[in-house]
């Protein structure tokens, strides 16, 4: 098993595949971007990729949606949260009083703003590709210190000046783990489905209609994420996180109205929860509820009534 | 062919079996009432009935909508809609002024009563059991005068002295053929489906979820009557007559929303709609939709996406 | 004051009128229709009127919601609800073997049927104006039986031969109490209101939007009826009942909705309830939070946000 | 009148603000990042502040978005609506051949990924805090070519290589104009209004009640989009942007609708359509629709029906 990550070594997006049962004596690969590990997924040269999709305090994660959404098909098969902790790396000997750059992959900045007004209140914030590369950059000089995770600082020879921080208490990361399209996980009871839904521009109350395919059926959604599709300011596509999973009869009704309602639909899969949370299912909307009633039309369409 | 009718002989409900081309050459027999008629039917001594269901000035004629709501299931396969008129029946050479009671069956009444008001204003009404029983208590002196079908005056020996009598311009009379359940009549295009809903108590919202259940799928309706299940005031069903066909795509995901929403749901019947009106079906619920978004979950299921 | 009712003395209705608090002492005038009555309210030779609305068996009494849903307009500022229950009432010395026809008003039979099949089979049943005039109608020899209220028995000099006759247990009728048009009732927190609400015929799905302005207010629905307006089939009125009182916000802001969707709404009152049930208002929708959001919209459009 | 506006002197933003009438004139003043421009603002250090809210290919900008959603409030008066289109800048003399890395604002890169890929595919990609910034990157030898606005040329003596650089045809960037609260500007009749809904955790289906809100009124929204308020995956706010002004009766019901379902609701203004569309308003949605219904309420309330 081979798995492409977002790195160089030392970002977050290791630390997650690290976390993975699955990934344990596999071999992991960094790549430079988040396309270009898709993209070595896309053609066979790894057999998983683990990226970042979401964050509680930056919002999603546009270039994985994009890519997602937009590319070559691929699908999440599994879900990593991580706690959002950031440490200031630095040159060994650097005090906080010769800090006057800090760099970061430009997701941490704000994620870290008040500790650094509060800490570093005179430096200024310099972007870098990814944290890990802030790192390398910090180890070279041309920066002073760098926001990462603290499991950076013995790759490039760094100090750890502070820990853990972060603005907000209990940020989480979530990481979502793609393989090619094929069979979906089989379903735990507490899953995940995700979607993206294109709306046609000439259809102004579909997300409204989308919304009603879900609550109609009991179906709560986690995460709701318009992006635009590139065709001009008010042309968007929705990405949709939802409980359940799609062998389950709510979902597939659910989907095949939405495949009706919008321009176009993607599957990008369904996989299990993270946090590993039973869905309540409403009434009349267990799978047995949409047997017998598939048993009750059929029955009346033969004329036993 | 055997049909059954609300009789006696000359009321609206045998003009309406007579309009019928397949009850041409059939046996016609009266029956005392409409659950007489029914009976009838569900014990095999006729192979058809037909009712009244509704009327434009009236509302729907509950004996019908709770024989068929709650009594053995039969099913409606064709409806007749007539002109509502009466005629004012007397004896030979009774004139207006001769004229102190006038006795109808109790839908009558309301449906002539400014034409009353006009033209005999010192006349008392009197109920009958039906219009028909009217005229023969007129023809027997126990009244004056009946509100009838002038088609019932030769049978009784009264003569018409005037016709055309309605409060209303253009109201009309739903009339229903019914047979014991049976395989529905093949679509024409321009059906009509009539089901009736009975709500748990426990569900005060469900009405709404009902009527959303037809709008996400652009079905309207042409008829809803709430009528008392006899469980109490606030215990309803809901008789709903529908655009379309069970065979429809849209109509069969429909019902199968409402089967798993309702505490019970009844199929009363999918027929020809006697005014010929085309539905204009909404874009995405035409059965070709249907079929490609259940082959599109079909293949997401499978992996191939 | 001066109380109209359904007579003749010894109805259903006049038993209602004397169950009122506010009717002890007064003068109760009985009319031979329920528009009779009406009418006697709205020229002022009475103060108020009491007339069913609705049976928990039959359904609601189309005469008095058409006469209030498009007659001049009358005020609903009560209501009662009676258990529903019959007497036979025969001349004295009639037993059960001498009966051949059993006389009522319409809506008195589909109530008691089962009880006739049983105990008096061969029976044939007759309709009268009013279970008063089907125990007259015995009394003067024209019928052997009478179904109406064993209060009646005496008035018209009857026998009592059976009592408590009902086919379904816990049936009610329900009463209303009428005004000529005022200032309603002050709330109680305990009331019931009641609209007409006129479709406009290019409009078909404006009864969901109709249930969605209660529903986005939490406004539970305690009765809704669809009747003919006399416009041809395909158009309705629908008259609903539902919780809160007219000078409640949210009872204010749903109605204000109604009459912008709507062709017409008629307002037929408010009332305390009958059954004293206070409503659960849902978070969001009490007074004060509408006065909050006021003066918050208010504020905002003077530029102090 | 003074001007904030993201610098430095060359970025996109700068030509937005030039754009404007009410800036020919004034000062401009640049700021290093959207917080600071803001903040120059709230504390009074410029009368006006000018930044990008929105870009057809990348989506929102989420530092303007979170500070206009939580920082100290705001209010949007205006917008603008550029053309995106990037050149390729390089030192004098620079060849393609000679490209091995090129700079930007981490935003343009996805927006030109195809153009450098067909055109510099060896070129690493690096990050820089502003386009403006690559460009005195490149300049200052670090960086070989950087995508910027062309006006960045002259001011870091470049040379443009390559104009009219963009992935996508008529993509555009929108920028709006903010000042401190005040009464927002008259209402035009093409006029758009920003709101930030808080939903509180509790409340899933909160996102459908609030559409329905904009939805019952005819209000249409042109974005949605949400953001994590930071309290942990599953906490969002709404922001959107929708039809009308603040002054009309149908959003200022929508919004006090809003205002009862949400844990909060912030009110960030209401400002003329950059592409000057006007609305089609729903029949029953007018002005004096509302105006009518509420005479009507008042006229019922007082018994006047």
């Amino acid at each position: 098993m081979r798995f492409a990550y977002l790195g160089p070594q030392g970002t977050f997006t290791e630390a997650a595949l690290r976390s993975l049962p699955e990934a344990d004596g596999a071999e992991h690969i960094p790549y430079a971007t988040v396309p270009a590990a898709l993209d070595a997924l896309r053609r066979g040269e790894v057999d998983s990729a683990v990226v970042a999709l979401e964050n509680s305090v930056e919002g999603s994660v546009p270039t994985t949606l994009d890519e997602l959404a937009t590319g070559e098909p691929l699908q999440i098969v599994g879900e990593v949260q991580l706690p959002v902790s950031f440490a200031l790396l630095v040159r060994p000997g650097t005090r906080y009083a010769d800090i006057k750059t800090v760099a970061s992959h430009p997701h941490a900045q704000p994620q870290c703003r008040r500790w650094l007004d509060a800490h570093v209140p005179d430096a200024e914030w310099r972007a870098a590709t990814s944290n890990a590369e802030a790192a390398q950059l910090v180890a070279d000089g041309h920066y002073d210190a760098a926001l990462a995770g603290s499991f950076a600082a013995a790759r490039y020879g760094l100090s750890v000046l502070a820990e853990d921080i972060h603005d907000v208490a209990d940020a989480v990361t979530r990481f979502v783990v793609l393989s090619r399209p094929s069979v979906p996980p089989a379903r735990t009871g507490m899953d995940k489905t995700t979607v993206v839904a294109f709306l046609g521009e000439d259809h102004p109350g579909a997300l409204l209609e989308i919304l009603n395919e879900f609550a109609i059926r009991g179906i709560n959604l986690t995460l709701i994420q318009s992006r635009p599709t590139g065709a001009g300011l008010g042309s968007y596509l929705f990405w949709m996180d939802f409980e359940g999973h799609v062998a389950d009869a709510r979902v597939g009704e659910a989907l095949m109205g939405l495949r009706r309602i919008c321009a176009d639909v993607r599957f990008i899969g369904s996989y299990p929860r993270a946090d590993r949370v039973r869905p309540e299912i409403r009434r009349g909307t267990h799978d047995a509820d949409f047997t017998e009633a598939a048993a009750w039309l059929t029955a009346i369409r033969a004329g036993h009534s």
